[in-house]
């Protein structure tokens, strides 16, 4: 998991482009089921619309040394995300209301994006900043943003019953590797686990790979109805790389299959996990779990986002998350599953109690406990 | 509102009589669109019979050297309720037994009532009865009891639903100011804030000035089924005036729309107030609650009926009552039913997250949340 | 009841046979309207089969001196309930595999039972084991295993209602006392004391004296539906003469009515009593509350089996249960009969508050609650 979190970190996502594209062929060459799917920008879903395609190419700031100080080849974090194209000089001056930093956090890059408004914008780290003379910049964002798609991939396991369980997680965030690599990472190895076993599951598996809000909106728009009938359970897989404790996100009924399914495991397998309830949302579950759509879908996690403090910035990096800690939960998600697929109700066909005697299940001649254990004193 | 009960404070009011409308039509003259009622003596009303007209003109005990020693006219409390015509020369001994003291409180006149049994009586203080010398009285009482009406006040002040709150407080108390003057003289003042709102209320607004006990179940005989479909919440406004802490007496369910609002406010607004249980029931929210009526109808109050030493006596009187307390009440009535006004659901109308962002009720451009503010740094 | 208990104590019984015949007939003799009825061998009743009926005329083991060293003539304990005929000559090495002791309680015959394997075998005490030489030994078994019937009684006391409260007890419990004498001992009083009754009951009482388990899958087999229908409570009398506390093993869905009833009445009638939940079951309620049939049976008991030594021993004895017991247990389930009987819901037959004056159930006159009890003093 470690090496395909590494493979995939350098990629420029965003919630759609073709950063999306190449991340989504990695996974399908891992598990080869996956499908790759693309709803066209403009597609009204729900109270949104599909936005524009964006891709980019090259971003730069650069003196009048003509040194790049800001590239984005560098790091994909230092231009906003969906930036429109630009090129041109300006002084610091007018440049400073485009750029973002972190001045309690100095030596990391922010994270930031402008899906909806039309924008552009360099982010960079505040010492980085600090050292910018007050002398003329040009400026270069050599990106597109025009009607495209937005790329998702799906899979379904098919088990024994049409009942389902889903796992959904996110393949919009850049370079950064707990939030969001980590949980891509882990599902795509929960689904080959899934693939891989001798035996059909029990229940039918659907896993998708979306960008996060608009991507989940978009799929609950096309499948709610289908998905409100089926599913019995769900998780949005995220933040599951770092080396925190685990923690879990309850669904907004707080006490469906789902959650007492990982509360349990997490009592048996994880003690002092976190709880959070419903209010404390922040991802995909919050469409999932939404007034109406009201499906099961509830989050384990390690460090909740927003919870550390490296979170949406750079030290969000490969040195954050580690090989043991992606085993130990992609661990906890399958003690997860299994659960759920032997949480049987098993039904009597015969009335009053079966005679276990004759199945030998039960000894034949009954007697006070003490006699048996004492034959071999006799 | 202490100028009110002041002015009606002196009025020999019962469960019927021209001392109801006089009070009736005071009131009026506050809250014009009251509706003033009358239900004939002999009409069947469940398990009753309204009763006949009681009206009295003078009524008193004379001693031999032509002393009003018991006077109708100094304190309606000294006659009892519903006193049938008399007039004789008796000895003390044949009259004690139409004497009523509270040889525990010496100085006070007791309330005392004889509605559904023919009889008559007079109330004294103790002090009064042991100057009273073994000689013959003549007693007159100037009453009538005959058929008439049972008259009542009724106010529908419309709101944007048919859906009701019920507003229900007793007229038929003469001389005694909180318990019950305080309950019609804030329930007046209750209605002039509703009528006087620039905006109509949400609910429906059903205000009724009733004698206890009969009025309430002749009242409910006509109404109930109308009443059951509509009522949400209701009081039975009394004992509001003195200077105790609040209290409040549960609907017969405990947990009704009316419990739980009245209780947040209570927690709120009026720390260390009591609750009572319906077990301890005594007004006419034992008949809007009872089987089969089934109304969601509670009481706050401040020092409950029974429990403080002047209730029903001549004790209960102008002093026992201040205007801070009358204010007090009222503001915390308006509390109640602006909680009961705005208690709404609202319902999405959209399924997922509505997009807040092209409504302006999002930023546009999605940082950490401390990027902003450090932008007076930059 | 004691007398009828030492009556019946030597009587040797089983599930099926002659011993349960006349144990049967010497109950019909106090409670005259029970009937005795018999289900063949062979028939299906659930997952089992009636099995065929077991007589024994004769058992013993015979040393070479000509003395029976084990005689069923002295205990009807010493021969394995359902031992097959059997005649023959064996060492003591031979012999042991048929022998059962209880090294623990060496002065104890330990009760053993094989009714659904064919075997036979011999229970001593570990004491007279101790004693027996290595030689050889005569043994004789002069039992029958054939087509028969299995034998149980039933009687029906009709009731106000069709609704049911069943009492079931066991008759096939050889020479032991508290398990299973008390049972069915106070359980014919119990009929005795419903059938004397000057009033009818208001339930209909279904009384069942049946062997164990398979008497109640066989009964249940003919009348499950009919039972579910109108079975409002029930219980399995067994253990309720020994001299300790009492008990009560719940129901299986722990809060229907025959819980909350026997609960109530040792609250206030038998301090600290024991209560088990179903999971402690281990008599007929099994089958009462098995999932599919669903009948709500509890057991009052005193001393649960399996809670005290002497049970299934020898030392189950006269001695071990005590008059004074056997009343007691009679008294307390009449108690919860009765509570059972005046559990009514009365439904009001007027709205609101019942005129109670004129029915004489209310003071006519209405007065402060000092006033009355002056009357006295003045």
């Amino acid at each position: 998991m470690y090496s395909l979190l590494q493979r995939l970190f350098p990629i420029c996502r965003s919630i759609t482009g073709d950063g999306v594209r190449e991340t989504l062929a990695v996974m399908k060459a891992i598990i080869p089921p996956l499908k790759i799917k693309e709803i066209p920008s403009g597609t009204k879903v729900f109270d949104w619309t599909v936005p524009d395609e964006w891709n980019v190419r090259d971003a730069y700031v650069r003196n009048e040394s003509g040194e790049r100080v800001i590239d984005f080849k560098k790091s994909n974090l230092h231009l906003v995300g969906y930036s429109t194209p630009f090129e041109g000089f300006m002084t610091l001056k007018e440049l400073i209301p485009h750029l973002y930093t972190l001045p309690d956090q100095p030596d990391w890059i922010p994270y930031v994006t402008s899906y909806y408004e039309r924008n552009w914008g360099f982010c960079l780290s505040h010492r980085q900043f600090s050292e910018m003379k007050d002398e003329t910049y040009f400026v270069k964002i050599d990106s597109s943003l025009e009607p495209g798609h937005l790329t998702y991939g799906e899979l379904l396991i098919e088990g024994e019953t049409d009942r389902e369980i889903l796992l959904s997680t996110n393949i919009c965030h850049p370079s950064m590797a707990n939030n969001e690599l980590s949980g891509p990472v882990v599902t795509t190895f929960l689904a080959k686990y899934l693939l891989e076993r001798v035996k059909k599951p029990h229940y039918t598996y659907r896993i998708i790979f979306i960008p996060e809000t608009i991507g989940s909106i978009a799929y609950l728009s096309m499948h709610h109805n289908y998905l409100k009938k089926r599913t019995i359970a769900g998780y949005t897989v995220t933040c599951v790389g770092d080396r925190g404790k685990f923690s879990y996100l309850k669904t907004r009924r707080e006490n469906t299959l789902v959650d007492r399914v990982t509360l349990h495991v997490l009592k048996h397998k994880a003690k002092n996990s976190g709880i959070y309830d419903f209010l404390k949302r922040g991802s995909d579950e919050m469409q999932y779990c939404s007034p109406g759509i009201d499906l099961p879908v509830g989050s384990l996690m390690r460090t909740k986002y927003h919870e550390y403090p490296e979170y949406h910035t750079s030290a969000d990096n490969l040195a954050f998350v580690s090989p043991k800690s992606l085993d130990e939960s992609l661990e906890m998600y399958k003690l997860c599953l299994d659960a759920l697929e032997k949480n049987r109700i098993y039904k009597n066909t015969v009335l009053c109690e079966p005679q276990l005697g004759r199945r030998g299940l039960y000894h034949q001649i009954s007697t006070k406990e003490n006699i048996q254990k004492n034959y071999a004193v006799l």
